[in-house]
């Protein structure tokens, strides 16, 4: 940590700032530089967590030299996590696609869902059964039940089962049923609910909040794992911006970031970033040659009549011609899926 | 809601809209314009609501024509709303000064906070009992405990009571001590919450998110007025932007917007809204003459060991002296406090 | 200017810093922290400008501690500024308002419009002769028949004229006509302008760009002044954020971060800000109590068929109203007009 | 056009609506729907440009249904454009690199770059003799003396070469040496600029703008091409968010977007866009994977040294192992290089 002081700070201020830090029992180095006296803390600057020393007469700013995340960060944790789910493996050599509906809709509908989605090469299933929707009189989803078909399509097809959770009694009813949680960009820093997450001990999928910052993104990921739950992959879903030709901008370079900032997974959500079907096909390309470790790309049978987000929803045909051109692809990068 | 179709889109692309349109009992309307067609729909729109038009052949976009909010939407409620906090109203002639901590640290604070801050003129006291933190590991709040402080200071000074709740289990607290439920930014898209405010008939304080629109403002109190609560006041407290000078951006337009558009009152926050305690007093100062009809404004007995937002935290003399200033400013807008 | 190092960074690494910062004569300061090493670098850093030490191995980041402007920096020149406009002083007790229309159409609008703001209460007139248009086949301006609309209407009332300049040409004509130049939004970094306009030595009014941060706004007054002109009048217009519902979001916390970083005077322009009428006069009100200088509004003689930005003119009755409503304002605040 | 009317307008608002279409010749159909009544405008909607219909009474906002540009626009001219720049085609089946210092510093690191980067691949030179800088006491670039460095080594290389133009003045020097003018993002609202590079019948490259919407961005081509000059290429360069990571955001999306609405061709700037050399590889590939037609890296012979954006800059062997990588998923692209 490092406290810049003003031009002509008073030798009072700054012996103030010095005391503070001494008191604490932490070390103090002071610049007088030619404009500007600028003094570093030597020590665990947590310490200092309790004192507003940016209020101190004469200080002009503190700037931190630290990144303020832990356990997602790379420095303390340099090798690439990989996170199972189910007998998939997050952040390795597989390219995993987890695919789905948006919202679960009808039995039947996830399991035809399930057996397409396998056969065209996804590795995880993907369905909401807790939807946070805009308006409180748009289709909220069919919670337990919901789960309930997503755990049997699971049975049928041996893919594992990865769902939304919104709330304590959502985390309840779903640890009965999947096999990875999901925290939804609106719950990014629900921290309560990241807790809740955390205990469970199953793997989650944390996405990225509308306007969250990669360090706050990856301090929600703190949130989890200080629960004692290393488990968790990041999912990019796009950004909001004053852009309008799509629903959210893909933050691409996100990708690298997280891969040189932390040691967590990531894979990379084109049908929720663009909101629009004929972009989810390059977007995902893009992710892919990016160094992504996965795409979330939503499908179903009909999306004329999905409930929850079709108009960026493919169709079955579209989703095995997506995947048999990411096939190439993902083998240039050294990918298997 | 108005479709419009590409240029030179396909007869059978028209009548499939079409269909679409009078399968659920509703009138098109159709214009052939010199480049595109555009088709009207008459009726109750929310029959199409789980039709993705937006996909059939040949449509080039859905522009909806209402907005999406109905319960806080002014053109079905044009008199302003007055919400009733234990004996303060707000949205009528006073301009409401909310007041305290950040967080509740000890009943000590509290206290001294509550009678300096009823002494300066603000009618209603702020603490934090659940304090969203972007880290895990900085302090989260008293809970319950802090609860039962506010409690008491409400009793000592006549003062209601507004606190943050972040999760059922704090609500479920919380209406044991409180006058005003505040939901935060970070949660103000977690509809689960707010559905679970509505439904404990409290008023509710609902911050606007850091990257939301108005309109997904607006939808968010319809989450809580759809469960028969109609108490409900806007806090406008600054939006994310690429601008760093300042924490967040305070939307002052935001205070016309909402006057124009809804029923329900609307208070300003500059606290949260810069971080930075210089610039609390000229924000104050605008929202005021902007429309606002109220203020949440942050003080603590000793800003330098404040364990949240120190930075941002007014001293009581600091607090007398904008309140002070402000009153004259209030005269003119014909507000009292 | 600080550099901080990676954890564990080679000892080779430091000496690589420490060599480049000596070779230019500068002082180094070593901390040695907990996690990683600081180097502060003592005398005038403007000698690394050529030196790319963000590349050198292990260094993580370079953070300066002083900011890159100088000539508008009020660290530098405590005193406020104050501009002179023909025979109006911007940034001292006036509140000047400056008015117009959006562009300048027919000697018989411009004549009619500086009569009526000047009885209402304006002491600058403005009108754009060069439109910068966001389509090439909307309305571009009169250019310089333009301008001399604009001298004959000083001439008449009095009032000092700003126009905005697009280009050198449109500058060497401009000096003909006009008491002070505007840079706007879309140039606010065409650096090319910036010193052309300075090297005139007419006062000089910047638009803050659309998405200018404060920092890059006082840099491109650095331009002008750089030239020997500190006749600059800064003047925000909004930035750009997602929010739709106005055209621009209104900084409002821009006037007192311009006031406690710059000497420059600040005035708001509610028009361009909102694109709304309605929202002009919420916005003026509050722009004034947030401390600035003045105001830009535009007018027109009949907005319905303005040839720019009609939709967020006044007529002139809703002008003068404006004026009566601001004055107890201004008085509250110490400013005659 | 649209024109949506307040619930319960008035009959005299809207015929006063339709006044003022019929008396332009237009025609108006009228759908009285359940909550407004909505009136679609049938004929060229240009006529109403000098209209303000938003301000009548009653109306509630104005929706367009055709795109604001027409050149650029697919609808009107479906087949993709080739760009010739010198005996290079853009748009076509070649991924063109563009690469160089982003200024041209002296003769010999000119020449020494085009050597370099056209052994690796790259087929077009770029290099700054004109810069625009943020401060006024940075390198401004060597201006005409840089533009023959450009031209030598167009001349011993074969090498076209591309430079950015910020005024007339510069115009008029870079037509006689360079193959293509480029418009930097800080002027994509310089319209008269745009204009002016034009009429040059130069190919232009315009990047988009720090905060530019895609539709503005097609609308500053218009006014190249609106001059009689067809030959622009689009350059995506990242936009203004508030994620500090990256210098800019990269808006990948941009590149499906555009290739949907314009037959232009797209390129991708990675340097530009991140800031930072480690991070313009994986966006490199991603821009080729979401089907770029070319690329702009900056190189430079010792970075360290650069007088400008040395940190993003990679070194010849860097340039040449990344053309290497690019070269198999170019192919699998379809695209040679």
């Amino acid at each position: 940590m490092i406290i810049v002081m003003k031009p002509n700070a008073k030798i009072e201020s700054i012996k103030q700032v010095l005391a503070i830090i001494e008191e604490k029992g932490l070390k103090a180095h002071i610049s007088d530089g030619a404009e500007v006296t600028i003094i570093g803390v030597i020590g665990d600057k947590s310490l200092l967590a309790d004192q507003n020393i940016e209020i101190v007469d004469d200080v002009d700013r503190v700037v931190p030299v630290t990144e303020s995340y832990k356990l997602p960060n790379k420095k303390f944790h340099p090798e690439p996590s990989v996170v199972k789910v189910g007998n998939v493996l997050i952040g390795g050599d597989q390219l995993v696609i987890m695919s789905g509906p948006c919202a679960v809709e009808s039995k039947k509908q996830v399991l035809e869902t399930a057996h397409a989605i396998k056969k065209a090469g996804a590795s995880i299933l993907r369905g909401g059964a807790y939807k946070p929707r805009t308006s409180p009189y748009a289709f909220q989803g069919l919670e337990e039940e919901g789960l309930r078909y997503m755990k049997e399509a699971r049975e049928e097809t041996g893919l594992p089962v990865v769902c939304e959770v919104t709330s304590l009694e959502a985390i309840e009813s779903a640890i009965k049923y999947v096999d990875m949680l999901q925290i939804g960009a609106r719950n990014m820093q629900n921290f309560y609910l990241l807790k809740e997450a955390g205990k469970t001990g199953l793997p989650v999928l944390l996405k990225r909040g509308l306007s969250a910052t990669i360090e706050e993104w990856l301090n929600a990921s703190e949130y989890i794992m200080s629960q004692g739950n290393p488990n968790v992959v990041l999912c990019e879903r796009g950004i909001r911006t004053f852009e309008t030709a799509t629903r959210n901008t893909l933050d691409i370079s996100a990708v690298p970031v997280i891969k040189e900032k932390s040691h967590l997974p990531i894979i990379v959500d084109p049908s929720h970033a663009t909101g629009v079907r004929s972009y989810v096909k390059p977007l995902a390309m893009s992710a892919v040659a990016a160094g992504a470790d996965g795409l979330m790309i939503e499908t179903h049978p009909n999306p004329a009549i999905a409930l929850s987000d079709g108009p960026q929803s493919l169709t079955f045909p579209q989703f095995e011609t997506l995947c048999e051109e990411l096939r190439p692809l993902a083998q240039l990068f050294k990918k298997t899926f």
